[in-house]
């Protein structure tokens, strides 16, 4: 927890998508107080024309070929921390030449404690052993 | 904003695929009062047997290769613009052959108005620029 | 309802997939009440190093090609019904050899009975179909 999905136009590397994850990652460490063995990322690579992102009228555009989706899974974070982790997310991929400010687009959805099994069966946000 | 999963069996051309997800969007236009804008989508293809779906009971049949999921992630729509929604897609889908009404699955899941950043790092419905 | 996504690692066979989809779908029966023909499931396979998933500290290891994130949309399980589902979804995958308890991850998330259409345009929960 969080469950991170990354979503992507074919045509990058597996280097350069394992750097997008890590940077995510690294994000998440610093903005959301995740562990950082607290990692649970999914990488879904698709062809041009099967992401459609527009700007919202927010007057930028975006490319065909660079526009990433995260999508967070979590339970618990507040605003700041949001706030925090667009901010930090948008300024590390950028400043690795990763991902364009104006291509990444971030959404978070909540859920609770009860709502994680991270292996062996066990919700382990209820028993204690986390 | 909302984000928009279309998954799909392999086996439509890419001009049908954009046809499904432009009807998608016109729909939300219509009745989310999303701005024309404001187009969030992203279509996965699944080969044959990676979808599964039955009828609930409902007591209709699904075609094996036709069957489309869209998941929506929204936030503060009511009961009646979801009922619009559900609706007006498989009227249209239908009407422009796309689709059939037995073929259709929808989900939306909620979130809030902290949980968007679609660009720049910033949450655009907290900062005013939305 | 529920909304299954069923991520994995590219390499199983069509018919290893569909044995892993039938074991969630018989404990989603036996676990959340789901009707038998309640069954809506997508598989995704990614390549390798598409899937990280760590153990959030938990002090064991993840195969690289057999993990399996299990992500649920559904709406009205209690607390119990969810530990049940994890413990019987991690028993049933390892009793038939598909799935190592420490390679199955589960997240659920929560929507509300407006929030599905099933077909034919409806919101079946609100109508009293279901």
């Amino acid at each position: 927890m969080p469950l991170i999905r990354i979503d992507v136009i074919r045509g990058r590397t597996q280097s350069q998508l394992r750097a997008i994850a890590d940077a995510v990652h690294e994000v998440l460490v610093e903005t959301f107080a995740t562990p950082p063995r607290d990692r649970y990322q999914i990488i879904s690579q698709h062809e041009s024309g099967e992401m459609i992102l527009l700007d919202t009228g927010l007057g930028f555009a975006r490319s065909t070929h660079g526009v990433v989706v995260i999508q967070v899974t979590e339970q618990g974070r507040t605003r700041d921390q949001k706030e925090a982790l667009y901010s930090a997310l948008a300024a590390r991929l950028a400043d690795r030449g990763l991902v364009a400010p104006t291509d990444l687009v971030v959404s978070i959805t909540q859920n609770t404690r009860d709502d994680w099994s991270f292996g062996l069966g066990k919700a382990q946000f209820l028993t204690g052993d986390l």
